[in-house]
């Protein structure tokens, strides 16, 4: 269905709302009345937190994690290793390793991922501030959590091959069936890896 | 998931995003980090079509209409036929009725239906200025273009009742099986309306 917008205001509005990933022009318009029926306020705090969250976001000048200060809260926390360093693609990998309370090191950002397809190479990646961090700080350990796919075994390989100069650990997150998961379901590359890199069995947690 | 987001800023447009009818915190984060990632054009031009909207928005003063101008371009126009008034709640279903390209009559938005379970009673409706266009304008047929809801049909019994007395005709949209719907597909109820209101063979366009 086209849609026939009477009014310019609400015009701008579903279309600027439906520049947004996985938003349609319905939806949008859905949307924008919704805004409509509520308090003045609501539309207002969006806007502005919008607007604010663009204009004034700033990223940690160590990691490249998002942060209001300087320097992150990871960063900056004391009780965190410093010696393992953990490389992920985004701030949304960041949160969720965070959320497994399984890792007490420090990140490092890329912002990217290697793809020659979208035009993505190196230079488009955080990686001169990487090979900084790699010289001056005592850095044993660098685990690789990058997605598992062409893209991210690409960046692995890459950064991996640069690493290796500086005589550090690289590791990276084991790949595998899923806890909770049935083998039956697993797709065989996935089973396989998990089978060729088998681990002792008390050592599993 | 629960998620720890490690910015105030970025905190703030999650939380204003998630209040958005089926956006979840999940889905918030995404179109803020999305944002992030954009030009900062893009996140202002939204931010500021929002505010505007809700700051500047304005209503036809005849027909309650989203309109740009004090009365809307349906109210103004000379083509369309006066004498036809059709009934709707909300300004999504005046551009679903005016995508058919099957009404050439005047439209009165009521902006809510009857909810009594939602504390919504007649006078949420716009049903004051509607009875004084019918006292005042030369209306010889309301169409009721309601939902098929019990809400909207509690609306529509509630206004033909107040209409009777204007002597006015009263319509209100067919209910029956959908063009190109297969019969054995179709709701008993609906079914059973489309043969109560038969209508003649040689009248179906």
């Amino acid at each position: 269905m086209e849609i026939n917008i009477p009014s310019r205001l609400l015009d701008d509005a579903v279309n600027e709302l439906s520049r947004l990933p996985g938003v349609g022009r319905k939806t949008a318009l859905r949307l924008a009345l919704h805004l409509l029926n509520e308090d003045p306020g609501t539309a207002k705090a969006l806007g502005n937190a919008i607007i604010d969250l663009r204009e004034n976001i700033r990223y940690c000048r160590k990691c490249h994690n998002i942060s209001d200060t300087d320097q992150c809260r990871i960063c900056s926390s004391p009780s965190r290793k410093q010696e393992v360093l953990c490389i992920v693609r985004d701030i949304r990998d960041v949160m969720a390793i965070e959320n497994t309370s399984s890792f007490n090191g420090m990140y490092h950002v890329l912002g990217n991922i290697l793809s020659p397809m979208d035009g993505i190479g190196p230079q488009d990646l955080n990686l001169q501030s990487l090979f900084r961090r790699l010289e001056k700080e005592n850095i044993q350990e660098t685990l690789l959590a990058l997605p598992s796919t062409v893209e991210g075994d690409t960046t692995g390989h890459y950064i991996a091959k640069q690493i290796i100069k500086y005589d550090i650990n690289i590791t990276t997150i084991a790949r595998g069936i899923g806890v909770g998961d049935e083998l039956e379901y697993a797709d065989e590359v996935t089973l396989g890896r998990s089978i060729t890199n088998r681990i002792p069995f008390e050592s599993e947690k």
